[in-house]
């Protein structure tokens, strides 16, 4: 079922504004080009609200916030939110600082992000305003396992509920919920936790789905999530001798270039629980 | 006769001082090492006319502008202008946002760039005052095709003897004028679209090129136009199976490094247009 | 004998707080994964302390300073001082502008880095004060070579002695020195000089290393400069037709993300200098 929002991402080309991180937003600009979607990255609070409204969809990434672009993050936010652009909050390291919890909670109150994307440590520090976030990964207490899977899924899909947002925790199960459905999806591979920046790359391909798909929002962006995980499959597969981290990561990008609707279609592997 | 301009870029190994964006920087520097120049980036507007001062030439790139590296563009170009180094500027976004297009206004006037290097859309905005830029691409109607060439030939002549600044006009076709001779330049892959930041690192060796040839600007600034479009081609024959715009973004980069004069030069696929 | 110090970095897992440059950023990140660290990059001054306490060592690179970012360091290296965690300044450009060498000589100064890691010419800028750096790439004079090798390796000791901080000068011959010892490593390769980063790159490593191996901290920081040169010789001999520096970029870092204990104590050489 997720190959056709893959098309409508390529046949409809959304221009993205990234609010992103430095660290990552080469990645994330060449993944946005491979699915489809058109990036400009814009942190200048003074053309916030410019960028924002010749686009179709926003991500803000906190990953490398400052003081400077969280007033961007706020203007770019309240001006999609006007113009009913979807907007995708990507909390990296929310619990790792007071910043970075307060800045997602903010977010989450003043703006009113379509989705949020985390680790499931991210998710929980804006649950619960504290975080046992160790950097910008999952704390291992934290991930959704086939032990804890039950008990994750009510989380998420009650996180989601309660702030009315799509909740996507990803990691080596992911949880994608809108408070009443929840897709549980299996993909992707461990070796993806050796490349930076998975998740800020994902967060955008988010963005570009639900700006391709307004009306589905929920199964758009389930179905960036399981296109990632499939890329992680494929790059992994067409992996050559002596290759690592560093060309893992140019082959995930490659994938979802070469991905197409029936190959996506074809290699989803995913279970939708109802409350 | 595009090839000897190379050898003194790799002869000269010009210091090249980027004023640039977060997103390409990585691949700017690495392209910069590639065509033999040498690069460092700095935007703090307190070290600017230090870092020029040591520099031969500088690019001043507004994709992620904001208001501190805003002032280090103007006091880096001033300096650079005195000194009589090379200064190209790109122009990115500019009729995306005011701030973008009276940027980069206010650095036509104030400073006085050796060359400006954007896309069709982009040189307009510039031009009018006001623009249908979208993001950063090109608007459809704003390309040079074979249908409207003497009309955007005629254009860009225009805007580079008006504005004194060689101008170039990248896209499917490019155009290269000094207000009186303009090349039109063949070449390229419609894949390099794929790719962020090919035009940022095209700009960054433009300023390389210049710097090693002060006293032929055309012609050293078409030959890094040249030289970036056969890359491109060269990469795309080296595509292997299964890859896409990440890896097609590094086997450019290779292309450049592995550029003789000769293979530039047979290469070249260009003719001159005189007013 | 450096084999082991890997072992415990892939052990122990240190976080490592990066107060980095943008340019080499996704490098330095995809690089401490590779070798079994974990990244965080943050450059706020508001959440400096917060990060580098939840992290086991802090690398300050001096690379796309600003003012915002000097604040950030100045309060981060602090904070890490207080905690007893490995703190390592790379002094990027130091000598290309007065802001440059003053932020580098104050950080050496104010908090007290475990190491200092940069080319011979910003070493000498911090220990004279001013510099011939030509950008970011060592003068061509202050290299050390087998010619000038007991005068190099004298400084070097002087250097680490005076300021108490291992110091590792690094180029076509590596000095690595505690004041007392010195390491002489040969290793890499001059194809490591067209490639963006690679000193980033040790640097983070190298804080890896030290957090990872506390109570021997020379010869962690020189396991990490030996493990980057072998991989920069491992990476060229996996070079495949038509790569160039762009390809070798990721062949390094794929190199360390393959390599085991036994192939960096079987591929170490070096020698031990003692006053």
């Amino acid at each position: 079922m997720f190959g056709k929002y893959l098309v409508r991402v390529r046949d409809r080309m959304p221009l993205i504004h990234n609010i992103t991180n430095y660290v990552t937003a080469n990645d994330t600009a060449n993944i946005l080009l491979a699915c489809g979607a058109r990036p400009i990255m814009s942190d200048e609070p003074d053309e916030a609200e410019d960028i924002t409204s010749i686009c179709s969809g926003l991500v803000i990434n906190i990953g490398t916030l400052n003081k400077m672009t969280i007033e961007a993050m706020f203007r770019a936010g309240k001006r999609a939110n006007e113009l009913g652009n979807p907007v995708v909050l990507d909390p990296v390291g929310a619990g790792a600082s007071r910043l970075r919890t307060e800045t997602g909670m903010m977010l989450m109150e003043k703006i009113k992000p379509t989705a949020v994307r985390g680790n499931m440590s991210e998710i929980k520090s804006l649950a619960f305003a504290c975080g046992s976030t160790k950097g910008v990964d999952a704390d291992i207490d934290d991930l959704a396992t086939e032990e804890n899977l039950e008990r994750s899924i009510q989380f998420v899909t009650d996180f989601a509920r309660q702030n009315n947002v799509i909740t996507a925790a990803t990691g080596a199960i992911d949880l994608v919920s809108d408070g009443r459905k929840c897709f549980v999806i299996r993909g992707g591979a461990a070796e993806m936790g050796g490349v930076t920046g998975i998740g800020c790359q994902l967060s955008a391909m988010m963005t570009a789905f639900l700006a391709a798909s307004v009306s589905e929002p929920l199964e758009a962006a389930a179905a960036s999530v399981a296109l990632m995980g499939l890329a992680g499959e494929i790059g992994l597969s067409n992996m050559a001798d002596n290759e690592g981290n560093a060309s893992y990561r140019n082959r995930i990008i490659d994938a979802v270039w070469n991905m197409t609707d029936e190959i996506l279609t074809e290699g989803e592997k995913f279970e939708i629980y109802e409350r």
